[in-house]
């Protein structure tokens, strides 16, 4: 059997830790770490939602996901010199943002936005998953900002999930939980679960490449996820 | 219950055609319609694979997905003349490409590199799911054209998996195959399901924005994905 | 002399087709061959002007030209990833745009848009007068959805001229007609001529690389250009 | 009958003045004036073709053109603060570079390349043909320089046409020679005319937005540039 | 001692010279040569501030800086085919606009704005000091212009400094004036200093690549700068 | 007289914090303090220097500095997502970069590159400076790196200067040492002083928008950029 490079079982996280707070600049601040995966969530409030919302009555919720170019062992050139985003920045970016509308009643938003930056620090695989749990938060204090600001009367009408996201893979055909890059290079399958409290999905993205899955694979890790999402929640809420 | 606007049964696929060599130039040519959506897969045979490859003596697949900027309802702006690509069609040129990488055997394949366009000359939803569809037999045809002219001392030995996709989502709570614009721009949730000849998955990419969904419903997903994915196989068989 | 590889006379054109309400999507759609060259023409009816023609009483009409990344014998790089158009891109474009205005009375149009797009699904020379000569119908065909939809009380007021497009050149010292890319390639003179139906000049666009050409050639060259554009014009009539 | 602004009779040029050696960076230097449309031709000799030619044994001869911001009386956003250059500096810079090649024997260049960039000053109308004339010079002083430095064994077998080009029109139903932008503007026809001293075309490129032009008009036009083609030459030969 | 390869004394500028209303274009036009380097400088006045100026009651003074291709000895490829500017364009047109905008009362200019464009066509050291020294001609003019057309009443509330720049360097351990590209692209440390007529700074933007530099060689470069800039100020008083 | 918000003395640093391996991703990762303004600096070692420098025997050192979007108390749209990057982006990353390089005998550390990443987590005025500060440890501990894995036999060899910087201003008239965000913007003068361990001078980048500076006033503020200078080496060699 399949023995992780870090001791860990199959379905136990790495550790976790969430820090509000953690700069003064934003309406809200959260650095989460997944291990050596570090992500600083930052939340914006704006007071008007996007022009193609304009008179919508509803308010939007966006993301954008960015790595500095020497969080992960090789350095990358900056986005920002290429010129323009690659497909996966621009694809991540897009899953945060749907996974955290989940989260929003846009209605009673109302016609306001709110942008969750999510920079990764240090990237050592899950940096998307890591962006949405701490991006949550970051969301919710986002809004508690607005409430005190007398933006919103009521953080708990609008936010009405509770979310979070985990990675869960096959390697050496054993179904594993938060696969660290290492890992993450050599799975056969990977696969991200984006989850509610309610235990309900908000995304799954299962990849094979190479090697194809089967529906009993895809069972377990889907249990997998989402033992790994209520661990997340309770974290979130101790935090 | 939900009827649907056509008609069709819930788990009904919409009328499917294929027309191989459409067109003369390019090594492959495959017209897939998914009902009023229109797919234009082209294959490319290069003697070599791309730079970063060299001398790893395996081959490469990829995909390039486009919309002709009137092939919906609404003119959109052509991405060349925006001075660079959406994020939607970064997304989805990727995840043609890496399903149809589930087909091949890369090292069989050696060092070259087969390109399958796929332009969109009419959408009406499941564009990426009929772009794989037809972009499979793309890249069959592709092969046979290697092997025919000695690139290749085989199709079978490199072409492993036979690849099709099909989109199943949930409207006004009922699950559904194969969803048009009309169907799919109103759907709780939406998934593509990208499935090989032996029932295995490929890829399962399942959202919803605003109304999250269960195990249960998952279920019936998946099942409705597995049987339109079938008759697709049945469909690029007899074409 | 010279004898065409496809044995037409040098003032005979290729096969010739045309297709209109080819698609759905668009006021208007049509599909024309020269030969193997086969355009994609869609026209769109906009109810406004761009900003910058705003006020003036008169209505607009614009083109936009691209090929399929594999429309040739080799496979051109998208322009869409590229990051910008080409010169050869734009230049088409102006032209056709051009061409099509002449066809136009631009205060009887109003303060509306006509777009038409002109997309090269195969490429065998004489492109840009395909296009030409497919997008005029595009652009009457969406003048007659205008007009059946209210927007203009007649077509016969706006649509002032019918305008086609051919290819001319020299080779191997003769003048000949619609030049497929293997005839092109090789001219030693290469002449696009855009008429009217009344025996009129649109455009003249005539280039010598290499070897220059005098004034008996230049009259040879327009009278074959003239033929062949009246064969288009009946050809136009009868699709 | 036709009088015009500046009084000059139909077939007559503007001030024509060219100044060989302008400045000292460049092979050569030419600045060159029609009216007050000022051009600075300026010409630079490569030791290697361009990737794409080489061991091809042959030359190559490109051209650039580009307007400073103010060169015409509303001031344009700079190109290269745009992103990107328009559908007409391209087209223009193609022009060019298509008439200067005409002049030139790429075979006996062997594998050097030349550009000539050409720098619009001042603008007012004719800017195309006042580059492809000075530019005409520029080269022809870069050969030379080319030869002085031993690159070249005689510029004579290399310059095998003299080249030079003006612009003619039709406004008010008269056709016009070397027309400033004050008739450009409302010119009902616009050609530009290329020719070599041979008396031969080079190109010919006549466009007509809103008036098409017949048979007759066009041969007076063809008449009128050779026209202003032939003092050229003997302008270019006495500088 | 180091002797300067145009046998200048330490404290010599090079010839300079400046020639206003060089072209008609233009709401002012400076040509201005610092030895071979040759800058035109061409005002814009414009009737309305930017927007995110609108309503602040004040106007603005931008410059844009920019080389021809071949101003230098070596060829460089335009920025505006390159797709963007470079640092040290943004850098320089920064540096001039700072400087042009400390020469006039924004107030007093009210809601309107100046554009000083300054094109290099020449390169040989100094050409951001040029750009200033013949931009502050250039903006001068521009304002006189405004005033003649009455869009102010008078240009000495408006025009409050008389702006002028030089570059001073330290080479072979001997301070010096206004270097030419031989001695600038050897020195030690290079140094821009921007002055007004009262002796007051407006820039100081001095650079050690290599060798750094003392507080006394500071004072006698400022001291050289200070020097070169009274001599600025008289030319640019008897232009 | 002017007291400031924070009732620090003209001539007091903020607190200063630097914490060195604050990440495991890059060769050496230090996070730097002025006050609230925060920088992540990285340093990464290349085994190769650019294509331009191969061959000539000596190294080279970079950097690229940028801002999160939400490092400031309004949000910026990032760079990446407009496609280029700012002049003032651009400006600071030369600077940075100069002031990096004259800590370093380019020579002894042979054909090898350092860049230093100089991403801005929370800006609060003198982000340059504290980049400079920050980046010339994560210079030295990347050096330390090259040597402790056999790259260079020492750094001693290479690190040939201390360099710290620091911004210095006139506010009401009164010359203050390290301004913050809120004094940073209303300053008459602003100016940025690069210094090495020796007092000698890196680069001195003084600016005046609205109000010159005399020469008594400048003689002051270099005096407090050196005695601010001092403080920090002392700082750099106690973290």
């Amino acid at each position: 059997m399949y023995i992780r490079t870090d001791q860990r079982k199959p379905d136990e996280l790495r550790p976790i830790s969430i820090t509000r707070n953690w700069q003064t600049a934003g309406e809200s601040s959260v650095l989460v770490s997944f291990g050596q995966t570090k992500v600083l969530c930052t939340g914006t409030f704006e007071k008007d939602v996007p022009v193609w919302m304009k008179g919508s009555g509803k308010g939007w919720v966006t993301a954008e996901y960015e790595m500095l170019p020497r969080a992960t062992s090789d350095r990358n050139k900056r986005e920002s010199r290429k010129g323009n985003i690659s497909g996966r920045t621009h694809e991540i970016s897009r899953l945060i943002a749907r996974s955290l509308r989940a989260a929003v009643d846009l209605e009673k938003l109302g016609e306001r936005q709110i942008i969750v930056d999510c920079d990764v620090l240090q990237a050592d695989g899950g940096t998307r998953c890591a962006a949405i749990t701490g991006g949550w938060l970051a969301l919710k204090d986002c809004l508690q900002w607005a409430a005190d600001n007398n933006f919103l009367s009521s953080v708990n009408d609008v936010l009405i999930n509770q979310v979070a996201a985990v990675s869960v893979g096959i390697l050496h055909n054993t179904p594993i939980l938060d696969l660290p890059y290492e890992e993450d290079s050599k799975a056969e399958t990977d696969m991200n679960i984006v989850m509610t409290a309610k235990s309900e999905f908000v995304e799954i993205q299962g990849t094979a490449e190479g090697v194809t899955f089967n529906r009993a694979e895809l069972d377990e890790l889907l249990r997998l996820g989402e033992t790994g999402c209520q661990e997340l929640f309770s974290i979130q809420n101790s935090s």
